[in-house]
């Protein structure tokens, strides 16, 4: 009953913040009239503003809040990551990649704005999202802190992490990866992107080595659980609920844990993976508590 | 006689640094067995090695050297610049863009390796670009230069830059831009990412403010130029030399300024541009002879 009520007051705690965080990428993102690129804007705005999680915006704020940091800039940091999120969505559903025609419940940007807006749209906003973390220096974080951040987010998102990672899973489609390779792929493709926040916000917050040592194993984990719930999700989840088709794995002849370990396999990697998550959290000075709920939501979510 | 003399020195001295903006590229990007993503470092590789007149990285080295800056940051600033040139060629390149075949006399990236990994190797050269450019504080530059010159690039190559000038473009084929509409355009796509390497390297060489007021307009100056130049090629250069097909403009009914001004208007319009350039460059305090003969390279450019 305790564990119920706490369950529901972290839900409606993490209800404000997604809502703060898409009121901050509403006001941040280029309004439509702007200096008239107005078909771009429309573009950045339809995919940043159509939904999504904020899982990544909320580790951010989350982990940072953990050691005090600067609420501002925690917030800056989180948007700045949902942009680069957001921009490795639009890419991959572009025909010549994943080819998908709905993404957040929505036709897919090139659906709406046609493929070269799309690629334009997403190189916007990637190129924005370096723009926002280099003026963290502006929300009381060291220039030395905010170039490590920079850093940190490079390596990433660029060819040792989530693009390295989508030219792996574009490649693995002609092979069959054994489940070490699907591992590494993930890792990279989901894993690195799920990590930069948690990490960057630790260093924001200047926590100790040891602490950034732990929450990076711990990212790892759910990285990894995030990557096998949307594989499992794909099998047994709603399309509308997930505002995606779901079945596209298979369809596509992707390898995914499901296919690899069996449907119950893949659950108990889960539930395996989700329970080594939250042991890491006990290893940190930190009061974790919020991160631990997460881990919950993680492992229960349906979309 | 002295002239000419001189400009024989400034050529034979343009090649030297050339080649070795060329071996830095080769040696600073990720060897094709690096971390197994071997297709994408091709891809890169591929593009990014394959000729160019690397003028974005010569300006940069040229200004900063105006200004006694160390010569490592500075060719490590104008490889930067350059990978960010090579991804928008690459995606201006693709069929939903530009759906050109052919650039700098070889198969454009996604003739070579398909859509989906050009797609890939543009966003992985914009990511790699930033993070060469957040690692200058490794080369005696200190971290708030570090982080104005990141600055100043994510400027230069997004909405407000080359990135929002790709998009005017792209809704200019559907109009016909008035002249003022078109130095915008040109402003924004071109001069941009030609003003970057010029101001970045004036940052970091520490140059006063005032120099760096004219080396923007001086900027502004070559920009347009090189657009001028570029319509003009377009119009009566040889598709040999050039590396890309002649003509295109004309079949995509480009709005150009040999379309908006004649070919004589337009080649008055870049004498006029070449010698506001050089006069601009008689304000600054340092020496800018090299500058000025970059100007005239500019100006007399066949490719």
């Amino acid at each position: 009953m305790e564990e119920i009520k706490a369950t529901e007051k972290f839900n409606s705690h993490l209800q404000k913040l997604i809502l703060e965080i898409n009121e901050h990428l509403d006001i941040w993102l280029p309004k439509i009239d702007e200096d008239k690129c107005s078909t771009l804007h429309k573009s950045c705005r339809y995919s940043v503003l159509a939904g999504g999680k904020r899982i990544r915006a909320a580790l951010a704020v989350l982990t940072g809040r953990m050691y005090r940091a600067d609420d501002d800039a925690l917030m800056r940091l989180g948007c700045a990551i949902e942009l680069i999120h957001t921009f490795s969505l639009i890419h991959d559903d572009l025909p010549a990649m994943d080819d998908d025609d709905f993404r957040r419940g929505k036709p897919a940007n090139h659906k709406v704005f046609g493929e070269g807006m799309a690629i334009l749209a997403g190189d916007s906003l990637l190129t924005l999202a370096f723009s926002w973390l280099s003026s963290l220096c502006n929300y009381n974080v060291s220039c030395e802190k905010t170039l490590a951040i920079v850093r940190e987010v490079t390596e990433a998102s660029g060819h040792k992490g989530m693009i390295g990672g989508q030219v792996l899973d574009l490649e693995a489609e002609k092979t069959k990866p054994e489940p070490e390779m699907l591992e590494r792929i993930h890792l990279m493709k989901t894993g690195a992107l799920l990590k930069a926040p948690i990490r960057c916000a630790a260093i924001l917050a200047g926590a100790p080595a040891e602490e950034l040592e732990t929450l990076s194993s711990f990212a790892n984990k759910i990285g990894l659980l995030f990557q096998v719930k949307d594989d499992i999700l794909d099998v047994e989840g709603n399309t509308e609920v997930l505002g995606k088709t779901t079945g596209a794995d298979a369809r596509m002849q992707k390898s995914t844990y499901p296919v690899l370990l069996g449907l119950d396999g893949a659950k108990s990697l889960a539930g395996r993976l989700s329970n080594e998550a939250k042991e890491l959290l006990r290893h940190l000075q930190a009061d974790s508590t919020e991160l631990a709920q997460m881990v919950d939501l993680i492992y229960a979510r349906n979309n």
